[in-house]
């Protein structure tokens, strides 16, 4: 077993760390970190952020912590901003919940940005969340700063995705792209205290009207202002609420299950990407494509060359 | 050989317009005629056109078409709009075109939308500037709409790049990605009768200066009133200057290379991928990804499992 992955295991918060940071540097280690931890994996409840920016998600978020410290519960929070270039802990919301928060050992905070490579970002956040589960955080939230196709990518790592609305955003719900209103388990309208709240619910009634969604489970609608640490009682209740629903109804079972075959699907592509990037090196490429610019060959049989040999050559290696 | 292969060879405009349709659709047939137009690609000059909304890109291309035309020359243009999900000829600045030179037999104008699938836009477009290279155009125009990532991508399918500036826009060039001047070959100050021409002119100057570009080559600046039909003479000139430096310096050569590269990469991942897409069907797959969720085994292990299976039955079948 890794150092590090005992590390983990016991708990020990610099190790999780660390392995985060060798997860987005894709530093060798972490394949047999990953590996070993996963058996010790599944324990946390996943919570997904989303929404707007402006629509209060930090403030929330850092609400939400404090309630769920007050439970004796042990929280992660992985904060992603694909915009952003910065990671581990850089961002400004982030260190102004690290002040609140630092001193107490039963609160992990960590920025993830995408260091230029936006492809590697959703895969990296999931491979993140799965060491605070491992190393024994009770509920781990995913927050992302923005609604597009990253972000709803990065919140399917979630069993329990929450949208959160602003009032007084001029948030449309209709201005929401298809893919936010089919994620949602639960809608927060936060800053409840501010005019529009009520047009925004039946906004959100309606949508929620049109929109096919699962027939035993009705995205409710919270009303919190975070900033008042008020509601949170409701909304972890509703959180658990959804929690015995995906287990009673199957529909947690199904996720995984799809979720698991998006993964092994990336992890396979990721494999045979690397051995025909071997094979890219190789002599006898570089004159088929100097053949297929002089028109001799077309590219498409220098694909199907390719492939072939791929699989033979390592069809005979293993 | 296809039919569909004969008549575009024989310069039969509607078969043409029929392949891009079928490229457009993915239609099994497009692969068989892909292969068999490829011996006869390659004539074409291939200008690509790029730069942001307003510079008055499509009023250039149709400025420069009807210089061209006088020439007695046969031009293509594939206008490509990644925002959009129209195709065929539907955006506004192409019917206008169309009704242009559509009595022209010698001009064949084509739009290009995403169809909801931005992955594709990229190579469908190089898949229908080859079929116009085949049908006999002696230039093809490639035009896009903005600047982001799709459109530099599609750019690098064209032997010549013009990116067109506007200096009533407020146009800085600092505002331009960093991509956009290293693909520029030819810039264009388009409506060079308002204020600012100069201004823009000594910016782009500047920033030739500090960006690395290629030693025997300084993209050079045109000033054109597309709208007047101004400066289509000498943009024509620097177009085949830079055709002929392409020629003589080997520049021309090494981008085909690397170009052809990149193609059969994509298409040898595509072939991957279709493989992988079989072997998810099946039943042992399943039952893995079961195991995967219950932890009894990890996803990284079942992705090893599955490219091994991968290779060994396709290895048998071949």
């Amino acid at each position: 077993m890794h150092p590090i992955t005992k590390r983990i295991l016991s708990g020990d918060v610099r190790a999780a760390a660390r392995a985060i940071t060798w997860i987005e540097d894709d530093f060798p280690d972490k394949a047999q970190i990953l590996r070993e931890i996963y058996p010790h994996t599944g324990k946390a409840i996943l919570i997904g952020f989303t929404g707007s920016p402006g629509a209060g998600k930090s403030s929330l978020v850092d609400a939400l912590l404090t309630f769920l410290r007050a439970e004796s519960l042990t929280v992660g929070v992985v904060a992603v901003d694909p915009t952003s270039p910065f990671t581990g802990g850089a961002l400004l919301g982030d260190r102004v919940r690290m002040q609140h928060h630092a001193p107490d050992p039963g609160v992990f905070i960590r920025s993830m940005g995408t260091r230029g490579n936006l492809g590697g970002l959703s895969r990296h956040t999931k491979e993140a969340v799965r060491i605070l589960d491992a190393y024994g955080c009770d509920v781990v939230i995913i927050e992302t700063v923005g609604v597009g196709q990253t972000e709803l990518d990065i919140m399917k790592a979630a069993d329990t995705t929450l949208v959160v609305l602003n009032p007084g955003g001029g948030d449309s719900v209709q201005a929401f792209k298809a893919g936010i209103m089919e994620i949602a388990d639960l809608f927060v309208i936060n800053k409840s205290d501010i005019p529009g709240v009520q047009k925004l619910e039946i906004e959100v009634e309606q949508m929620l009207d049109l929109v096919k969604h699962d027939a035993t489970w009705r995205p409710p609608i919270i009303k919190t202002i975070a900033t008042e640490q008020k509601g949170m009682q409701e909304l972890w209740q509703e959180i658990k609420r959804h929690t015995n629903h995906l287990r009673a109804s199957g529909e947690g079972e199904e996720r995984k299950v799809y979720r698991m075959r998006q993964e092994v699907t990336e992890l396979v592509n990721q494999q045979l990407y690397n051995l025909l990037l071997q094979r890219l090196q190789e002599e006898a490429f570089a004159s088929d494509i100097e053949e297929a610019v002089d028109r001799q060959i077309d590219p498409y049989a220098v694909a199907e060359r390719m492939v072939r040999q791929l699989i033979k050559q390592e069809s005979e290696s293993s």
